[in-house]
């Protein structure tokens, strides 16, 4: 606050603050985004070797870009220790500082761009409103921790006797208990689970009543995972709404107890009267 | 409004504006609409070279009315420049024009027959309840921006992944970011998803883990998409329904502020009494 | 109401009323009906010679109660003529008149049994839960008349385009516009609906923009339909709701309006005594 | 209540309820049941013959870690009628007793491994979340059922009919009624429903009409029974918060009715001065 401009480090920190909080600036930042996003997805096509050249010198370029993004924006921040406990900038450090490892060996190639894929991510640590959504999506998950719990129970109870009575059948389907998630996962999704019932059916004609069963318990939970979604949100909008209706109203609209609170006093000087 | 009726042309368009508000002409034009989308169902069948010839004429015979349908309303209009700013005016316009041009040659009949299919969309820009109905739903669009770029942005980077890992896989299904979209769309409706899973799963024995998350990331951006569509809705009904009771209300019913007011003159007059 | 019971023809209907209105008959028709639907269902097996000849003697049985039944209700009922006013007095006697009908002809048999089947329908008809669960289906269905006529018009103009473009690459699948109907049925169902593109991509590449706008237009059409139901049921439930609430209060609860009155009163007598 | 602490069984009991209601005991009785559901789990996997050793050793110690907790839980309850009373009591003792029956026929060794895998379902027991969460879902069935009655009609209806009609076409889609019930429902998951649809098809070129008529209705019916469900979450939620907001409110906030009171008090001093 009372920090004097005029030393170095705080004049360079005030100009850096300058260019962060510049508009143009944060939309050339969402530019560069974008071009990352797409010379990645330019990467997947073949391509003739002088435009490979080419996306090698812009990548070059983009590091280097959020390395000094990310710089100014250290800089820029008054309290350096702060600046960590926010998850979205050490994100963004993540980011950049790992594309910053050297990768020559072809092998390791592949891992390189994949880390790269990652940048694309950054354009929701830089749109507000993206950050918002996740936020909020993400604090939805621990409310249904319960009901996650109690279908991850039915999966794996169905799982452990799905690869316990049917792994002769098909190792490939009931193999072992991980393999069984799977295959339960897919029936769940309704994706060709008629073949495998049709073929443990033939060895266990009533296993219909496993797939049936599981299919119901699964969807029923699944269900309720839903419902319980909505009903928090629609609670969300609901509050939100109410407390909008009473800071709109602020102090104009009286209570019914004020209104008591009135007619104890007109009743008080009546009885007064009625007593002089 | 005090155009003198006398003259030629606002004869005319008083006319018009008299055939084009007639409830009878409005059920003609929509018979019209549907005669013309029962012919385009009719071309697809194999057809006697006479009845192919009787549809021909059908068609120039709708083609014309059309024309004269849309300059009737044209003329009947008194805001010529106004006309032109109603999307849906504009729309059947296009229509009619693009119908005029000649098509002779063989290879271009296929093109005027698939322009003709949009005179069945005449239908929605006819009939009002439809014309409401369709502007509601794209006016809920813009509101869903943020959800479907977050969901894009999850696409994109999916897309990258899997065409950077398993393009040597499987070309066909991963071999550039456009066709690994279209194949992790595929994923996202559950179809034959297994099939493109067990072939990565061969090379990639963790590959599961990436459908997976893909499914649990697309399944739970869409369930936020559909739950902001519900919320939407119904917040717009409510408002709806509170305005209606606040209308219907009117002044009659009194509000807490009105009987506060109604006190504090019953509390005046009792204090003025006292210190009489 | 002042008819004599002691004529002849009112004596029995007297009693009739009385059958027909017993819990223990109630419940043995209802029996009969579910001995009914299981006897059809016993038929889809194939069965001894004697068994067989016991299950034609058990629905001669049953012809013939429900022909007794019917004919209890139809003399019970006071008004006659109001008797085929409910649709759901039609429907059992049509279900019953209909099984009168002698099939001995081998290859009408299977249409017999095909019209037994529809008895099993009468357990909607006679337990009161399920009427009324049906008409409230039946009655929301109006309401979604215009979305339905939308998506129509979607599926019309896609079948249109599809069957002029593909049907010469697959004559089963595009052959006419009722074959394309189907076969957008089935891709709005998600059911392989990428062989279907795939094989058309290999003429038109682009044909994927065909598929993905159609099922993202008919989707948003249908969760259209689906959220115009649950706001339609939600409002239902809360007028019902209000009108309850409103009902249980009743008298007790005075209004703002009933108070308003009573502090006009208190005034006028303030005034009187101020200007005494 | 007035037992004396010092006779022998009532000492043992006190004890026993002390550690039975102890946190850390709870938490050990937690990773008991979950290291159980692991050996399940590793039991699918092929394991060398000095693990099976192991885990069969750890089998016997959870047996009878479990009829001690169960023993422990009994001798704690002050009445033992009541013990039995509880759902989760019976299904635990169950589940301990059934282990307990000595498996060493190969053949019943895969009987004994799956009662073991319903050891699992303990979690729900033990953890009072999951307890709530399930009864709540099982509560929410009964108010299902007359959706569900009819969803089995219109799926007896349809599978007689299929039956009688296809049973020739593919004796194994549609052989007898319970095999066409289970077809049926695949047709409702929409898993390879055109397979089944384009076979019969060839025979009866109208049975399209048959599976769209039945997915339409049991769509229809499905979410209705989703709506329902939803519908009474919503209620339960509003009714509760209803009711929290009563509770805090408490006394302090008065009704309109309070407020006509008084003003009747009011008015009855008024008259009663104007009289004098």
């Amino acid at each position: 606050m009372n920090q004097t401009p005029d030393s170095g480090f705080a004049k360079i920190q005030y100009k850096f603050e300058k260019i962060k909080s510049n508009k143009a600036f944060e939309l050339f930042v969402i530019s560069i985004i974008v071009i990352s996003a797409l010379l990645i997805g330019a990467k997947t096509y073949p391509l003739a070797p002088s435009v490979q050249q080419a996306t090698l010198i812009m990548d070059y370029f983009i590091t280097v870009f959020f390395l000094a993004e990310i710089s100014i924006r250290f800089i820029a921040d008054p309290n350096k220790k702060r600046f960590f406990h926010s998850f979205w900038n050490c994100f963004d450090s993540l980011i950049v500082l790992v594309s910053l490892v050297p990768i020559d060996n072809s092998e390791m190639a592949v891992i390189g761009r994949l880390i790269r894929v990652f940048r694309v991510l950054r354009m929701v640590s830089i749109i507000p409103e993206l950050r918002i959504l996740l936020t909020s999506l993400v604090k939805a998950l621990p409310q249904l921790g319960y009901v996650m719990l109690l279908m991850f129970i039915i999966f794996y109870i169905y799982a452990a006797v799905g690869s316990t009575l049917f792994s002769s059948i098909n190792e490939t389907l009931w193999g072992d208990i991980t393999i069984a998630l799977l295959t339960l996962f897919r029936v769940m999704t309704f994706e060709d689970w008629t073949d495998v019932m049709y073929e443990t059916m033939e060895v266990y004609p009533l296993s219909w009543l496993y797939y049936l069963t599981f299919i119901f318990l699964s969807a029923f939970a699944f269900l309720n995972m839903v419902i319980g979604i909505v009903v928090n949100v629609m609670e969300q909008e609901h509050q939100k709404a109410r407390a909008d209706k009473l800071a709109e109203r602020g102090e104009t609209e009286p209570t019914l107890s004020d209104l008591k609170a009135e007619l104890a006093q007109i009743k008080a000087l009546l009885e007064k009267k009625h007593h002089v």
